[in-house]
């Protein structure tokens, strides 16, 4: 483990190097031999099922219910909806056939008779599927609002692809809901939007910016998305999760009318609205540092780790006993504990690979803390030490898991705010796109051609519109035309 | 909702209709636009979610951990396992082509420029992109044991399929395990089809017969399989759950060797089990009536539903007030609850739907009641109804949760001993499979070719050797041939 660690390339010689070394090295994921698909490891797939278990929650307190459409889509439903085929044509898998046969050499090979009728189309996401579904399930505004969301794996064909971040094939929820009225959609969609921010900021401790995307970079088939954008410590931008007032787009291609209150048909209004694996890239690359990981207690598979301070089998005995007796007083708070009792393993190594793995806290226990009734409290998000009693630990503790993880999501916000610059000339803009990156407040004429040309000339886009972006007047950054917000701009994954 | 309950055939009359029948109107299960695929409708995908959360906290109490892997694999590694190959290929949906594009019609059409090198194969189960990832995890016995499970979604192009029981898509959990010896995986191979049985049992309400596979029946790549075998109302036998010994194939055909505890390299060990949304189709088909679905409380999604009887505006609000307050009082025993205040909906509806729905324990609270402090409260699973004092109810309803449960086991239960039968001659055994159906313990050969023989002839296969088959010398059923043991024969889904 000390071996692998120091093979952890450092954050500032090579951010990219150093994400993709600490996912491997952590025990997150890996590249399968399927390009652009990953293998989600055990102790990846741990956060990301608590990810999944909050999310889930705080989906069905509003109201929501689960429910499952299949992975596969026929051919012609995307092209029912112009802009959402327009979207996603590009990078879809595509079911042509449905049986192998031998090759007659000891391999397989596709039987050109099972040919389909219509090929079939992996779900990139389940617009289409759905609402010809939902077709059948409305007749009237007594089935409304229809507020489903389902848990499910996507393929997107990306060309180039990173662990989490970018894969062909990812896990995601997708919500999708069917309204009476466009302002009910609308509320849903703001609803969503902030059920994200709330989870990005309360349980993986990453401060976001709620807002509009620009028209250029909406959801295919959408009138309108919001996104949640984080900063990563590299100064580039991560959309997070997005929620899409998609108007009656959808309603209209498949044909979903509903006879309203005053008896008379009319289109459904609709949202959906996904966060995915990406959002185990976000955590990863928001909190971490050169020892490894770093997590937030309510997301952490192991809250606290023991770890025994020893010469020889009877003090080994000694000691694991006393920590396990510790442990059981933290589990009864509720914290989920690991007593690392392995005697083949020195206690350096034990140190380095659960600081790899971000558990909050380590507790470490000798003979001498045994004489006198102290343990050693290692903290890892400040990688602090301190010897403290026993006495009074378990109370200690879980106040600590709240102060780290209100600790983590300060340091980070902190860290945006001090990467938050306020720029009205373009030559400083590009400046600190070079120099500095984060988030920069710019004044934008609000036409798709100035951002393209922004986005050629820098590589910056336009990340949001924030809610909150108070009136102010000023000129375009670019073409000094008139706007009356300013706009957030950066480099993104 | 009376008029759609008028709609549900009857068992009687047509087993099959009055199952599609359920499971539509009960709101399980819909057939989506592709074919084989079927949508999971929310109260159908919620009675899921309570399985899930059970099993997978039964795997982890076991030690396992959840993982996630490619839902695509390399047409090629399929050929590794000569018998898995053989076993698979047929039901294979295979990805061919990345990309769409505008056929300059308005449609879109596949790209024939993306075609890829590889085909890709929607995965019918994980062995070899699994064993192709052990690969690299693997090095020396310390390595071992790995106790993965995934939940995910798997395809097998299924020519006559019916929801739930046989879909071209299903979602299920299949776990992988390596080991170090052959001992330890023929253990955990045992182990987890006693977790399915517990869960059946202990659950779903459903008794099972544990035993082992012939070798005709035996999964595609394995050494042994061991099976829950359960039976249906109609007297029709349904695999629930496999749990497979694959010896030493899948690391062969993977090269995925270790170095033991002598320093000397060998072949892993392996196990796989699963079970799948095909559980639904066993709990619905084995305790539901004409009336609609049954549901153990252990799986209901509600478990107890509260009803007004009122006369007006005023009366129903002084009902359903009061019927909150009980509610709340059974909430607070971890009892999941619903009052249904429509006040658009006779009562006489609300019976029938929920009776359908199969929700465990009705209440239904009027006028009188509220006079005389008592309340009416109906059983789904007897029928019966009483009037019962509201003092003690909370108390009350938690007992009944158990007694619901257990009674529910103990009618199928009773149901399968009735439909056992023991079977000596060849001619009783057809005429037992002609006009009662049920498990028929017979002697057999032990012969592949008898085991055809029979099932050409009357449609009944070998369910299962049991377990706890006693020694019993006898002559084969259908060959006169020695035998030492029963088998169970059934005609099956």
């Amino acid at each position: 483990m000390a071996k692998e660690l120091k093979e952890l390339t450092s954050r500032e010689e090579n951010y990219s190097q150093w994400y993709n070394d600490l996912v491997l090295k952590a025990g997150l994921a890996e590249y399968s031999a399927v390009r652009g698909s990953m293998v989600i490891k055990p102790y990846g797939y741990a956060i990301w099922e608590k990810m999944q278990r909050a999310l889930d929650d705080m989906f069905k307190e509003t109201g929501h219910v689960n429910a499952y459409f299949p992975l596969f889509i026929p051919k012609s439903f995307f092209s029912r909806e112009a802009k959402h085929v327009e979207g996603f044509a590009k990078e879809c898998a595509v079911v042509t056939h449905y049986r192998l046969m031998n090759d007659g050499q000891g391999g397989v090979t596709v039987d050109p008779d099972a040919k389909l009728e219509e090929e079939l189309v992996v779900r990139p996401t389940s617009e289409t599927i759905i609402w010809n579904t939902y077709k059948g399930w409305i007749q009237s505004y007594r089935d409304l609002p229809i507020l489903c969301n389902q848990w499910a794996n996507v393929v997107r064909w990306e060309m180039r692809t990173r662990l989490f971040l970018r894969t062909a094939e990812f896990l995601w929820q997708e919500g999708h809901t069917a309204h009476e009225t466009r302002q009910e959609a609308e509320e849903e969609t703001l609803r969503m939007v902030n059920v994200y921010r709330d989870f990005a900021e309360g349980w993986m401790g990453v401060p976001v910016v709620v807002g509009h995307k620009s028209e250029s970079e909406r959801f295919a088939g959408a009138e309108d998305t919001l996104t949640i954008e984080a900063l990563m410590q590299d100064g580039k931008a991560l959309q997070s999760g997005t929620s899409h007032f998609l108007g009656q787009n959808f309603a209209k291609a498949f044909d979903v009318q509903f006879a309203n209150r005053e008896g008379k048909l009319q289109y459904v209004w609709a949202t959906s609205w996904g966060v995915s694996t990406r959002l185990m890239g976000a955590l990863i690359m928001a909190h971490s540092d050169n020892n490894g990981l770093v997590l937030p207690p309510k997301l952490a598979p192991i809250q606290v780790v023991l770890v025994p301070i020893y010469k020889g089998a009877e003090e080994h005995a000694t000691v694991c006993g006393r920590l396990h007796e510790i442990a059981d007083s933290l589990k009864q708070k509720g914290i989920s504990v690991k007593v690392d009792d392995r005697d083949n393993v020195r206690s350096g190594f034990k140190f380095a690979e659960y600081e790899l793995k971000g558990v909050p806290v380590r507790l470490a226990l000798g003979p001498r803390d045994m004489a006198s009734g102290t343990i050693e409290l290692a903290r890892r998000d400040t990688l602090s030490k301190e010897v403290v009693p026993q006495e009074g630990l378990a109370d200690r503790i879980e106040a600590l898991m709240d102060e780290i993880q209100r600790n983590i999501f300060a340091k980070a916000l902190s860290f945006r705010e001090s990467m938050t610059t306020v720029v009205d000339d373009y030559g400083e803009f590009k400046r600190l796109l070079d120099e500095k990156g984060g988030f920069l407040l710019a004044h934008w004429d609000g036409t798709p051609e100035t951002e393209e040309a922004i986005k050629t000339e820098t590589k910056a886009t336009i990340r949001c519109i924030p809610l909150d972006a108070p009136y102010e007047e000023g000129k375009c950054i670019y073409t000094g035309k008139p706007s009356n917000r300013r706009v957030i701009f950066a480099r993104s994954y």
